[in-house]
């Protein structure tokens, strides 16, 4: 099991000023470098609290490349929809040879109204959308003359600079919530997973994780796809402390969410079944509820290795955590002391073998 | 007069690799930085070794904001044309704030058929787009609950996250090359300029120089606006290497412009009246013509400290300069030595007088 470390901002200028957000983020980036964690990631949203601090997750990881030789670099996704392909497969190009191949791109459809509204993008139009910018962005960076006769974009032939560093290309991530069909899809062409348990039941996930790897597996890839999965996640010695923090910023980032999408209230899309619902999140599951089914990692150094234990035994070891270690409501030495009990205390004791998990419980 | 830098890479993967392109680029913003320069800029241009590294000047610029704390990043153009205006201010109050404030923000029409096309924007439109998205771009920047409705773009109301550090917005230039119209409406409406002697007569130039000077005063707005000239530079104890060298760099600069352009033999546009003949650039003036006209800064420290002193002479000493020293066709060592030498001995006794200049002659 390997881990990360992912941003997802939930402030707004008047609970921490961007500026500070920034500055906090990249001590934690020097961090998670320093600790040998395999990545950072960074999200684009638009407009709330909800992300909205990054519109553009390229500028941030580039910031991030520019202070690192080691780390990953991740987009927590990128939305194509908002972009021409050109630009995003140019932009990720340049990050990639700027960092000397660190790049996963993982690619989202979007999923707020509001942010398609101000793009002027119907969200009706966004799987087709994303389909085709992926497939070009992808032919950009490894096919020279390039020529693309899309629904929304024909270009060619012309030939994208920089080429990318890694070959044949970064790694492509597609960030699916639920559709089954976008996992097996995404496996057939040889793309990565990335996905939020928070999002579904822990059957739900199962069912996706087993399909991805199955999918994978019958359609001839080498080797075994990535399966990148995001946890909120506050570490503490008193783990009593680690509760009550992580309480106080689940709490925010549900609020966070909540606001973000009130627009589900009044819109429907037939590209987005039963996303209505979504108006209604802020009424699910509790704190309690989220963590007795494991998908916060929160505690002691010692509970928290057994949490990742429990995720290991459900889902397999080969795994790839994304943790939220920072949405903006704990101070910054929180999210540091999380970082270093992790690299102190929880990984080198981590025992990646399920059944041994299975065994100590 | 203020000096700083400007990266135009003009050299594609056979020449230099982008990895070893970037990676040098950056040791040079480390020594700028170190060594008190103004600032460091990137261009923004697609698929041709002319400035094709760099399709996203944010994205290097960030990079070098991750590894700073001073010098000012300026995008020396980017393409309003080719981003939708909430992406492009989004991703420059990004890097507004991750640099704590540091942004020069410089808007350029853009000039090569090829980009238009593989853009599917039409060149006739690229005065009308650049105009609105500008304008969007402000707007997001200094009004909550913006709302927007022009003729290509409309959205609204939104707020844009983050909200930039400088107040009411980082600097905004328009890269202009020709066109007396632009410079003037530059100046009426507070914005900075940023143009390219070698791109018109000593005489043109100050003519330019001189109406948006005179406009900016009439104008009422406060302070001088800001002049920005991008120059070629290299610098060497032993003036004849300094010649030869910099000879050998601007005659591949050249015919790297040449096959940019040559798409111009074949386009016209009545948004770019007399673009035709770009197609012949590689007949314009000689190098050694370019220098005996200033257009270059090339020889030993003594001698461009009097090309410094024509300059101040010929338009005023109020002026920042963005010397060109790493296109890609010389070594890293060679621009570093002309940042070394520019720092020790030509601007410590730089006369910024342009009378004393004058007497010096
Ligand atoms: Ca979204
Ligand atoms: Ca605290
Ligand atoms: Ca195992
Ligand atoms: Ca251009
Ligand atoms: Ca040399
Ligand atoms: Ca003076």
């Amino acid at each position: 099991m390997r881990l990360g470390i992912v941003f997802f901002p939930t402030v707004g200028p008047q609970d921490r000023p961007a500026q500070q957000y920034f500055s906090e983020a990249l001590q934690l980036v020097d961090l998670a470098e320093e600790l040998g964690f395999h990545h950072v990631k960074m999200v684009e949203h638009y407009f709330f609290p909800y992300g909205g601090y990054s519109p553009d997750p390229v500028t941030f990881l580039a910031a991030a490349a520019g202070r690192t030789r080691r780390v990953r670099l991740g987009t927590s996704a990128t939305i194509p929809a908002f972009v021409h392909p050109v630009k995003l497969a140019g932009k990720l190009a340049m990050l990639d040879n700027i960092s000397n191949g660190r790049v996963d791109a993982a690619f989202g459809r979007a999923f707020l109204p509001d942010e398609f509204k101000a793009f002027g993008i119907p969200m009706d139009e966004s799987r087709a959308r994303f389909t085709e910018s992926v497939r070009a962005v992808q032919l950009l960076w490894t096919t020279e003359d390039a020529v693309f006769e899309g629904t929304f974009h024909k270009f060619g032939p012309v030939t994208l600079l920089p080429r990318p560093v890694q070959q044949p290309h970064p790694p492509i991530f597609v960030t699916s919530a639920r559709s089954l069909d976008s996992v097996r899809e995404a496996a057939e062409v040889g793309h990565h997973l990335q996905t939020v348990p928070n999002a579904m039941t822990v059957e739900e996930l199962s069912e996706r994780v087993e399909l991805f790897r199955s999918s994978w597996r019958a359609s001839g890839h080498p080797g075994t796809g990535q399966i990148h999965l995001t946890y909120p996640c506050v570490v503490a010695a008193d783990p009593a402390e680690a509760r009550r923090k992580a309480k106080y910023d689940e709490e925010r980032n549900t609020a966070a969410i909540s606001a973000a999408v009130s627009a589900w209230r009044t819109t429907s899309s037939t590209a987005y079944p039963g996303y209505e619902k979504l108006a209604d999140i802020g009424k699910r599951a509790t704190f309690e509820e989220k963590l007795a089914d494991n998908k916060l990692l929160v505690g002691s150094p010692d509970e928290v290795r057994g949490q990742l234990g429990d995720i290991a035994q459900r889902y397999g070891d080969d795994l790839t955590l994304s943790l939220g270690i920072h949405s903006g409501h704990l101070d910054v030495e929180d999210a540091a002391t999380t970082l270093r009990l992790l690299a102190e205390q929880v990984l080198p004791k981590l025992d990646n073998d399920p059944f041994a998990a299975e065994e100590r419980r």
